[in-house]
């Protein structure tokens, strides 16, 4: 029997999968963090794959008809409260400011200004859709008025009593689409729309795989009629929720008023809409993609897409070396990759060749290229891809290098996509009993209590009943309810009664 | 005599700035007040504007060598209170966040709940130095391991009594830069580096020239050792501070613990920097530019630099009119100025032109090109520059127009920095003696107490007691005091003592 082969991050996925996250995360730098229970520090590179996302999502919200527009960070707690489901759903978890200023107190510390109370409390924005809301009260008075088709970047808070980086943390960034039609029919247009952003979002630029559908009552946005969303599978086989677009139907015009005068020159209220998407993505990716050696970054959101590693250990070499990977760099950067220029960073330093390169596997950065003395003399580079095992190396002329650039990040790109949808494939199963249903979520091996079936695909009667007993006994929820077309009738086998078609079960995120 | 012409925004200037700078944000839609006490909500055409100036001024932070990340929205109190002048300047504007859950109250209402009172008050960053500075300690051990050369995008609040939009806003954006380094030598190059990178920016982009210098002690950012600023007049001949670039010495590595080994094996502490601009930047660039007809943009950084605007008055030539600006939208755009593609927007409202035109000059778009029935026939377009008068029109050639369209915008971006740097000159002068000095300050007209000289160029003897008198008799301020060539010595026209050289004095903002 062969010894284990050596990785780069301790433990394995398959030793301890929440840790090995963990240790992902710290590894290629992305965040760690703060002194602040609950609040995370994205550092450069992980604050780099955000500009990524960020940048090329609201491209496509560009392209959708959407333009930016910020809104305040407070809510006053009579706002929160307009939306009855709302303010329940998020009271447990709303940071509060109740003082504009501090005063030094009695016992000579800094302290709440007592005299700065503020008349009413101000909520930390968990999401906005009561400001936004009251805002459009504001620009709406007729059809003319409408849609308003607006995004918002920008940092929320929901405290959180077990905060894990990048999955649940009590500060995120996120983008959050309000959108305010004439019609019901605009509205859902519209939820469907964005629903379909994030898919082909995650899809083509994550290179992660993701199921749609509706949410079950139970799981729904506080306050929503209905609430679309994306689900991804990740490689300890639970469901994360990578996405969510909301119909709120005229909950929320009718809660903060947002009234326009129709065509028929009659009262009406607006029909509206939400969607997000927020740094939980990272953790989504991260999950979806790595392996034991740390992070694997899709090229089209990687921070840098090509690493050039000089070979510096013999000084006589040195400057012709770091030349030589200048001009690479330049030539490079001339290539495009959809749309952009390649993105490539020189790492200069005097470390090691053997610790560099690791740490840019660890970083997951897509393509490492080494330059060292002997290959200028022969004009050539050795190319490591960061989904291939990293002691695969091609060294192809620079010629042939800089042409096929663009076709390596490509494949590597589609590499990562084919990957996760033959997992979450191979992990997802039509169950028809309730026996192989227990069986299929049951942990193998009670040490390992992570390890389980993945996606079931089952017959649901619609009751509520159901999902909090599957829920009490097994921690697995209805991930979404497909749509469209492809659904047949069954037999929920839980409760024997008629159901309209399989739903998606899974543990979760 | 003549009547005065009508302008599209009341009051003008000459009649009440102030209220003329409300109207033009109004108008132009760039941003409203919220519900929500001193929070603005930025509007799509303002947040344009911003995302402009960010995307710009991030490319130039990159360009010299810094990258982004992202740091918490709260700061424990007890951090803050780690550097004394520090805490001492902010405690009156601090947001205090003392609760992280909703309840409900005795009186069936929501509250802050009693039992989820944080132990440790968090204020919401007013300024991000000390969380970011106990990271840095964290993340330092070596000299090795300097400089840390990070910037951060986020929002601050700092609680405001008289809030005015873009100006003084409780919550505002901005960018603060956050620098670590061995040697105090390299940090003060720093400090330095950024403010000519705001002074650039400020010229070369929004076409305001600024002032440098240094703030006088009582200006000083609260804990900095040196505090460099750029300066701008603008046309009530006030001084607006745009930015400021700090050199904060050993104070808050010594308060944060950012201690290192150095390379003589001995623990040091760093030294460290900051610097930010926020979105008052807009509020400058509109009292620069602007005139009674509304907002007026600098090409650079306009949200849309081109509105093509369809004359659709007779239904049978709709379609063609259409065809042909969404022909020449397609030409424009694959035009460049300065290294971006031609940003054009089609206004295909069914307003009438007049209105449609008002609307474009208002929002300070700085070419409008009006398409009619008549143009179509004779290919020619109506182009109207927004620096100049709005019946000033040219009829060129659509092949003329495309290929110039590039010289057009920089003609105009030429035309506000030269008009802006003539207007400073004609308010700016040298003044040697104490009467004249309060001469120049003191409104001519007692009903338009905002009307004053502008820029006083006078001799200063370095003492705190002259700033306070001046302060409470003029309400005028040291806004830099000039470094570099071109000082000579003299003596103060307000104690007879002798002076290093000439100081900036103004009123402000």
């Amino acid at each position: 029997m062969n010894a284990p082969a050596k990785t780069a991050i301790t433990p394995t996925r398959a030793q301890d999968f929440p840790e090995w996250y963990q240790q992902v995360v710290k590894a290629a730098g992305l965040a760690e963090n703060s002194d602040v229970r609950g609040c995370m520090v994205i550092k450069p590179w992980g604050y780099g794959l955000w500009e990524q996302i960020q940048r090329q999502l609201d491209a496509l919200f560009k392209a959708t008809g959407h333009t930016n527009a910020y809104f305040p960070l407070f809510i006053p707690l009579s706002y929160l409260q307009k939306e009855a489901e709302h303010v329940e759903g998020f009271a447990k978890e709303c940071a509060v400011v109740t003082h504009h200023r501090l005063d030094v107190g009695p016992d000579g510390k800094m302290r709440p200004a007592p005299a700065a109370e503020l008349t009413e409390p101000l909520v930390i924005r968990p999401t906005s859709e009561t400001i936004i809301g009251a805002t459009y009260a504001k620009w709406v008075q007729s059809y003319r008025d409408l849609p308003i088709l607006i995004n918002q970047w920008a940092n929320v808070v929901r405290w959180e009593m077990r905060p894990r980086l990048f999955l649940r943390t009590a500060e995120f960034l996120w983008q959050e689409g309000h959108t305010a039609h004439e019609t019901e029919q605009e509205a859902i247009e519209e939820t469907e729309r964005m629903l379909g952003v994030y898919e082909a979002f995650a899809r083509d630029h994550l290179a992660v795989p993701v199921l749609t559908g509706e949410k079950s009552a139970g799981e729904r946005f506080p306050g929503a009629v209905q609430t679309l969303c994306i689900e991804a599978m990740v490689q300890d086989r639970k469901a994360i929720q990578a996405g969510t677009s909301h119909f709120l139907g005229q909950n929320f015009a009718k809660a903060s008023g947002i009234k326009f005068v129709s065509r028929q020159n009659t009262e009406e209220l607006a029909w509206t809409t939400s969607w997000g998407v927020s740094t939980r993505l990272i953790g989504t990716l991260l999950m979806a993609h790595s392996d034991d050696d740390g992070l694997i970054l899709p090229p089209r959101v990687a921070p840098s897409q090509v690493a050039i590693l000089p070979v510096l250990a013999k000084e006589e070499s040195r400057a012709a070396v770091l030349e030589a990977c200048d001009r690479l760099a330049a030539r490079l950067r001339e290539e495009r990759f959809h749309g952009d220029p390649i993105r490539v960073e020189i790492d200069r330093r005097d470390t090691g060749g053997g610790v560099k390169s690791w740490e840019w596997i660890k970083r997951g950065v897509p393509v490492r290229i080494e330059i060292g003395p002997r290959d200028l003399e022969k004009g050539t580079a050795a190319v490591s891809r960061r989904d291939r095992p990293h002691k695969d190396k091609e060294f192809p002329t620079l010629d042939a290098l800089v042409s096929g650039i663009g076709a390596t990040l490509q494949s590597i790109q589609g590499t990562l996509l084919a990957r996760a949808l033959t997992f979450r494939e191979e992990h997802t199963r039509a169950i028809d009993s309730r026996e192989e249903f227990y069986e299929f979520f049951t942990p193998k091996n009670p040490s390992k209590p992570e390890i389980h079936g993945g996606f079931a695909l089952a017959h649901w009667d619609g009751s509520a009943a159901v999902e909090e007993q599957i829920k009490a006994d097994l921690k697995v929820t209805i991930r979404c309810i497909p749509r469209g077309p492809g659904g047949e009738p069954g037999v929920c086998p839980f409760t024997g009664r008629p159901s309209a078609r399989r739903v998606v079960w899974a543990k979760s995120y």
